[in-house]
């Protein structure tokens, strides 16, 4: 496997021309965060928003609007139950990520297949938590557009088949491969599978144990997928940087938070931005 | 075009007297927020509390209540579905800052058109975003009031007739002769068109090139027209002084958000008071 | 005149006791904050909990729950229209504060009426915004407690027939000794009128000209109140405390909000400890 | 009594391994905060977090939901109303905080019931707050687990039977014998009874004394006791913890508040952990 390392960052987060504008910087449609798990998604949207994405639209139950616009007004607030609103953003989406916090009941399986059935080639779709167990579980096929997906060891085995214990390099590239996807392989060494080979990151820390922390790497990879153009490099430079800013805050840190990995994203992408 | 440059603010932004209270800084009423795009008028009245307004009142849809508070307890909430509250708080204000985050929908036209048979020539009327649009769709005469318009280059489009390619400067000076308004033209390098000549911003960075900017945006010129009284140097001011705080903030930041440059106009104000 | 100096705080915020507990800190029952006012019981309820009161209950609408506990999760929270809620949080507290964004509508009535026939001779009631006008508009007699009135010049009008500009001392001291209250007249520089004396205050600035200036000064009072057994003393230090926080902000600040003030608190107050 | 110093820290707070993952540090499940007190639950949720537990789940009342998230996206939220779902939440726990802002109505018993016929010997309950007063009141018997009682003096007396003059070194030992449990009796000089002898700890200041403190420290409790297997000196760190970082805070503030203690932790403990 090929380390993934600082360079990364200065091959990807370009230094932003002058003459642009917020759709310069893509549109990211999140969906998810049920009754239960609206964290999830306020941290995801957060971080595509805190990444530079230059519209966030979240699509979520109207129990999480309050708390997401606490967080962050910037984001734009759609109700997850109305399926012509999960249409309509996933079609003005540049990145849709869907997952986080969605749960796995009748009405995200029914979201997973509007979105499945409205995203186009042109279109990144991020898949993530619970959405990947809802694919493994009803052997979905994926939508034909790019995906991306970011599974944490067990959800990899649902999807994959292949068991913990079992996942090698050579079975997990084998599994990518039919899948046609960029996978994210999230682990205290987090690998990634992409059409130009196999990377292992070396950032990382035990401070960052905790939940949240794969929501807040998805709203990531959204929020750098639709800025950067060579999107293999912007998934292995999404997964450095979350994993570099926790390793600076553990400096002064027992344990870091998602939502402090996410504020220091401005500052953290300035430092590595392109010269 | 005369370049909008630093020394706008020391003719703008007064030295408080001492003898002053809440009254003497104007009474801002901010109109907006649909259940979709609460964050814009969460910002938009922040922007005028942190900007210094005396009073500022926010018309919104009662699901946004408990994050304006959360972000902004001094601003006083009322209900923008109550045209009773909608007349009330647009007669009592000095400023009203018609459409961030307003939409387009039955609701919205009712608004807009309550707005407009209820402010007296003595009031600003500030209209922006979703509510420019809808004067463009509906053939709406501004009324009898002094007006400005916070268009981008879009709703320009919609509201002169001119496409964006053929904005020129003389172009746009005609239609906004015709319309009696001043125009803040947004583009990443803003234009405003005055009764006293056309002017065009010299700070900015793509780092503000997010969603939300404009809504801050109109907030601030709420807050200084609201308190400073020649009006086109208010506009100027604000304009200026939006785009020097993302500046400054740009510096360390690979993204600025809006609500950061928010929070950071009284310092910001502070330096660059009069003398 | 007095002026209120520096040296009021050093005889009023008596260092802390080892041997204590939250019981010695007093229990501060704040009441207000209607649908559209919900800002100004936040505030007023932060700052007692800010200045150091033991405990704080906050009876308002249930709209305000959650941006109170946004700001202030040290806050227990009441619904103020239930009159049994409204009894028993005034029993059992030490200090009632009531009136901050309450309203003068039918409900906002029946509570100052319950409040009033429900406090004791030992209990402290401060007495605030639209409550003061609620009282003169229905000449309601104060109860048979410590009464302290906080009102701006148009309800110190309202209540006690003194217009504005005959507003002197001397007729304001009449007016008090017939209320038997400590009334804190709030203007740029506020007057307190006590049983000891009549004081002005020497801190203050126009950055402070902003809605939500006057709940936090009630909160403040309640909760100096609560904590400091001389209560003229309490009051003056309070009044000085709430401005002289807003001086040392408006040094590097065009405006300083309510909040600010606030957050500030604990600090100022450490400083300004008895030695 | 022995009294809790600052090595209790180096003995406890472990160097986390670098093959970690959040299931490595605990889920944490926290019940209470009913319409009033849902602060209560805010705090105790947040502390957790922020002490490192890898997981936290929250059973409260859906109106703190927001008001939650606001603080802590990290936290997931389940209804405490719905009886499967504090089974659940119940059973997957492997530290469960029963309490916090719970209250004592019909309802608060009803959870108080299912806990206690839910948990297995091999986890942990933390019971504080109203469930320690329902326990007393309606005598029931603690189940069979780890059981961590944190009582102030007063809850205490409900529960052992001894009154508060009475409490001394020797007759609680004997209750605590009696009860089988880890006990930790809050005061300005908190006691902790353990099956390793009796502690006092030496840290903690006066300006602690504020509501929200003792939902703060089961927080703390239920997150140190997740991560860390010798759960005696677990309690004793969490004591020890809690009241070092109010010590520190209240060198420059008069009133140290329990959120802050909160956001601290994580830097606290870094200073802390083993070498």
């Amino acid at each position: 496997m090929t380390p993934i390392r600082e360079n990364i960052l200065l091959h990807t987060i370009r230094k932003r021309p002058a003459d642009s504008f917020k759709g310069t910087y893509g549109h990211v449609t999140l969906i998810g965060g049920n009754v239960n798990y609206g964290g999830a998604i306020i941290m995801a949207s957060s971080a595509a928003v805190y990444s530079g994405a230059g519209l966030v639209s979240t699509l979520t139950d109207p129990v999480n609007r309050s708390s997401l616009h606490s967080w962050c007004p910037e984001a734009m607030f759609a109700d997850f139950h109305d399926q012509t609103e999960v249409v309509r953003l996933t079609e003005s989406a540049d990145v849709v990520v869907l997952g986080p916090g969605l749960g796995t009941d009748a009405l995200a399986q029914q979201i997973v297949q509007t979105v499945f059935t409205t995203v186009k080639p042109r279109q990144v779709l991020v898949v993530d938590g619970s959405a990947i167990t809802l694919v493994a579980q009803q052997k979905l096929q994926f939508p034909d557009a790019e995906i991306i997906l970011t599974p944490h060891q067990m959800e990899w085995q649902r999807l994959s088949g292949i068991s913990i214990p079992d996942q090698t390099e050579s079975a997990n590239q084998a599994a990518v491969s039919r899948l046609k996807a960029t996978v994210v392989l999230k682990s205290h060494r987090t690998e990634v599978y992409t059409s130009t080979g196999v990377y292992q990151n070396t950032t990382g820390t035990p401070a960052q144990a905790t939940g949240g922390m794969g929501d807040t790497l998805a709203g990531i990879v959204g929020g750098f997928v639709a800025q950067f153009s060579n999107h293999s490099n912007a998934v292995l430079a999404a997964v450095y940087t979350h994993s570099a800013i926790a390793d600076q805050l553990a400096e002064n840190q027992y344990v870091v938070l998602p939502h402090q990995i996410i504020q220091n994203l401005p500052a953290f992408m300035k430092v590595h931005e392109a010269k």
